[in-house]
């Protein structure tokens, strides 16, 4: 019997009634307070694929992080808004306690062969191969759940902050440790998995937390089953620091050169 | 007695009971098939800023494009989720008929002056007098709105598609037409008036929609009093357009080299 990949374990739903899940959170996946926010992407986007009313492929994930999710059980309650023949609009609420730590809405689509295009290629970058392992930065559990392996922008963290703001931009190759096939739920995972770019500018650790993430998924089917184990590069940016908040746009691309998906977050801070 | 800006009649509600706004589409907004996107972003983010209990700024707004909000009266509902010392988050529908046609959520936050940096300045770009005013293109009434000057990435429509795919990058100067003094609720519109990508690649008007957009908002009180009636940079690109589906990310800047607002959508296409 295969022992079954800690992500799985903690994206693991329990189906109560139509539209109406419960699960728990993982320690695997801690952050520093609460449940890493990749996972909650993780486990709302579950709710939905799970549903027998689920029709084609995620292409839009929005998670609202109200509130960090504790250690121990939740409940998701979702709604499928309205359904077409292309797409299918569902509103989500995770609960722990009554109360509201997440609100999140999905689009599903029903993908087909047509019109393709794809401006640019994968960015000219040394191999995941030749690329160093990130090591000594794992102040929470969830990082230890995937492999860093960084191109250019890896964190520089101190007690000190930096004499000047240092680029937000980082390249890295990133999968799950260990390895797992992806899917659309560690895609969404990952899409939340970069460091949020404050840490880059500043060299310090503030109080600070993403507030609301929206992922776009390009990947269908077909790029999910030429991806399986293999890392993604991810592309991470900022265009301001500014009045408590931040903003941070992230790309996800297969080896072979395909944009899997792509994010934005709004971040925020304490000072 | 000054006449009410045509944009200020389009994103009018009246409060009906705490929650519940009652609102009706403007045709000077007139889109393809139903209202236009930027105007029901604009609503939207009305119903949250007219309420009481609403808190600090606008930082996040995602709106789910489940129908065409066709030309009429509207209401919307509004949950205020959660609220805390640092932010706000509500949900939201749109209805027509006791049928959902956009469902959203906003998350407000309360700005205040910390660290703050932007990496980058200004593009180098023709300034707003020295760019053309884009003429020609205006199939439906919400384009007349908006005064365009395309610096680079016109579009060039035709019924014949481009032997090539063309750049999905514009760079552009926009304002209201005519003028408006800035708020997040024109912020909110403008961010949903980049024309769709797929557009620019193809050159050929396709069945097209955007089905979700999220927008962050970087510009604060302070950044709206300096903008006034000037125009905004517009900058618009995509990373891949594949089964049916494609991303679209823009960036508006002010005049001064601020990064005002962010925005990420998907928009779905028939072929």
């Amino acid at each position: 019997m295969i022992k079954p990949h800690a992500f799985d374990r903690a994206t693991q739903l329990v189906e109560m009634s139509t539209g109406h899940w419960a699960g728990s959170t993982s320690p695997d996946y801690g952050n520093m307070v609460g449940a890493f926010g990749g996972v909650v992407n993780g486990v709302l986007l579950n709710a939905v694929l799970s549903d027998a009313r689920a029709m084609g492929d995620p292409v839009s994930l929005t998670v609202n992080f109200c509130a960090p999710v504790a250690e121990g059980e939740f409940t998701i309650r979702t709604v499928l808004q309205r359904g077409g023949k292309h797409t299918q609009h569902w509103s989500l609420e995770l609960h722990q306690n009554d109360a509201v730590c997440a609100t999140s809405s999905v689009v599903m689509g029903r993908r087909s062969d047509v019109f393709s295009h794809q401006p640019e290629g994968l960015p000219a970058v040394p191999t995941y191969e030749d690329s160093a392992v990130m090591t000594g930065f794992a102040p929470v559990a969830w990082i230890n759940r995937y492999e860093f392996r960084y191109i250019d922008g890896a964190p520089e963290l101190s007690g000190t902050a930096h004499a000047e703001p240092v680029s937000p931009r980082s390249r890295l190759w990133l999968r799950d440790a260990p390895a797992r096939a992806l899917d659309y739920l560690s895609l969404a995972a990952m899409s939340d998995s970069f460091l949020l770019r404050l840490l880059h500018v500043r060299g310090t650790l503030e109080p600070m937390g993403t507030v609301s993430l929206t992922t776009h998924f390009l990947a269908t089917a077909d790029d999910m089953a030429a991806q399986g184990e293999q890392p993604l590069l991810g592309v991470a940016d900022s265009t301001r620091f500014h009045g408590n908040f931040h903003d941070q746009q992230v790309q996800l691309w297969s080896p072979g050169g395909k944009v899997m998906a792509t994010g934005s977050q709004i971040v925020w801070y304490r000072q």
